[in-house]
């Protein structure tokens, strides 16, 4: 059986629905650059290809899934609008997405939200509805929200959709360098590897795909142990992008594609946070810089699995950090 | 006549140097690239488009220049090696551009420079030489490594082939962004925005060519309004690569051919700063934020000769800060 069936019976997703989503968002998405550094490959002994989803537009590759779900409706379902429960990114690509198809967009956000992610989503036309702040008040206001204005739920990451949207990294990244032959991105609720492993491993079944994973969420990689989606009871990182569990929709597409996790410390995210700014010269989040992490971590090079691993495309998530907090961290970091 | 032949007679470099600038160091400078941020336009009221010089190699423009004049040399006269007593980011570049064409270069350095502007000098391979931090004493040890070695000055500005070198990212911008109406680019001792003017000027006499200053360094704003050099006594910014006065050679070009100066306050290029890296994700340092500065400035919006600017190329032109030093300043900038 080809690749293109096998994924369209298994999965939510698939080459055919990401190249269909590619087609849909390409109007709406930045082509985002790829670059590299010589001195970054000194460092890692190997070619690093990094792909600046952190100059999409919203500043985070949410965009992609965002725009694909939200252009996927037809007329009589969009015109009520669109709601998510998520405060990060997701939230802030919804708004932008929802804005320009000229829709409502409702964002449930918990009262002790930052600040800056709150004033994110009222910038590109969100309608902040406010929720307490545990899981079960905001999924309850989402329905009330979805009751009261037909709006339909946009997940951000347990959709076919979304991960199809995401997926679209892998195709632009393998068109603008084919000589990848591993890819690497950050593993959260899943939606990004999912959709990045369908389309590269449909493409080239002989690429690599890796997931980076905080130590202190390490729920991807305790599943891919478990054979079985785990969640832990406790959470605790600095990658504020990263702490949620894999879906039902994503945990089939990790078990199956994504050939090894990488986990790593709170400071080896932050170091490669630094080393963004400070040598590629770009802005990127704590989420956004842990491929670059992992990629430089003992951890990496001792894998097998990525022993020949000569070009490594490196996804670049997203560089939404306020210049106070990246300062804090790296303070605590280089005094712990 | 022609204006080619206008700017051989006239100048130390034209569009016909920049040219060749241009065949000769394109094998070994990136092409950098030009972004834009739908925030940005709708905050200045015009296309901006930014020619990202910050992610040139050695981290800013100066690499072209230098690339320019250490390629230019002769075998007999390249292997003695090159010598220059600027401690920035030329420093940088010359070493850099050395070491690519495998000959030495001598960097004096006064004792009292940071100690990340040292680094960066010996992490491309340029031998240090201290002198005291008086401009005599650089003067003097540079004379005398020249005695010694036989090796070539290379002076961060007042030189043809730096000139022509940085002249090449007019042409390019040109080229990935016709339409652009409007050139805007730091000044210091002049070499960049000569190059730039010269070659925008060659190509469409009609584009508008300003230059930003710090108001605490503004001795071509003073020197434009005398109609000769104007050396001010003392020198007080934040942008530490905006510190020098313009030259014999680069003088002539600015006098004739940039139609503005725009100076902005060091609070204005913080801000920039910020700007830069909240919103396009960039890691600009005080000198390579100005001309955003400049933009978004009173100053730029009540001057006639751009009110009819609808395409702004700014040139960021370096990258090169570290992030204690970024936090410091937007610290002290908010809390003044």
């Amino acid at each position: 059986m080809d690749i293109e069936k096998l994924q369209n019976e298994k999965y939510a997703a698939s080459i055919s629905s990401i190249k269909e989503a590619q087609l849909r968002i390409s109007p709406h998405i930045h082509r985002t650059p790829v670059f590299s550094s010589e001195s970054l490959n000194s460092i890692a002994g190997r070619k690093l290809h990094f792909k600046g989803e952190c100059f999409q537009k919203g500043g985070a590759f949410k965009f992609r899934g965002a725009c694909n779900a939200i252009y996927s409706l037809g007329h009589d379902q969009a015109v009520k609008g669109v709601v998510t429960h998520s405060s990060g990114n997701h939230a802030a690509a919804v708004s932008l997405a929802a804005k320009l198809r000229g829709i409502p967009a409702y964002i449930i956000i918990p009262k002790n939200a930052p600040q800056c992610k709150v004033e994110n989503v009222k910038r590109y036309g969100g309608q902040v509805i406010w929720s307490e702040p545990t899981m079960q008040s905001r999924e309850s206001v989402a329905t009330k929200v979805q009751q009261e204005t037909g709006a339909v739920l946009v997940h951000p990451f347990n959709d076919g959709r979304i991960i199809s949207g995401q997926g679209t990294i892998s195709l632009e990244l393998l068109d603008q360098v084919p000589e990848i032959d591993t890819i690497i991105a950050p593993i959260s609720g899943g939606g990004l590897i999912s959709g990045v492993a369908l389309a590269a491993k449909a493409i080239n079944p002989a690429i690599k795909v890796l997931a980076a994973e905080p130590r202190g969420a390490d729920d991807a990689a305790q599943s891919k142990a478990a054979g079985e989606i785990v969640k832990p009871q406790k959470v605790d990182t600095i990658a504020d992008g990263l702490r949620a569990f894999l879906g039902d929709l994503t945990w089939p597409i990790v078990r199956d594609l994504v050939d090894d996790i990488i986990t790593v410390e709170d400071k080896e995210i932050v170091e490669a946070m630094r080393m963004c700014y400070e040598i590629l010269k770009v802005a990127v989040e704590p989420s956004g810089a842990i491929g670059l992490a992992a990629v430089l971590s003992d951890e990496f090079r001792k894998k097998t699995v990525t022993k020949d691993s000569a070009n490594i495309g490196i996804i670049l998530s997203g560089g939404n950090v306020d210049l106070g907090v990246l300062w804090d961290s790296l303070k605590s970091s280089s005094s712990s």
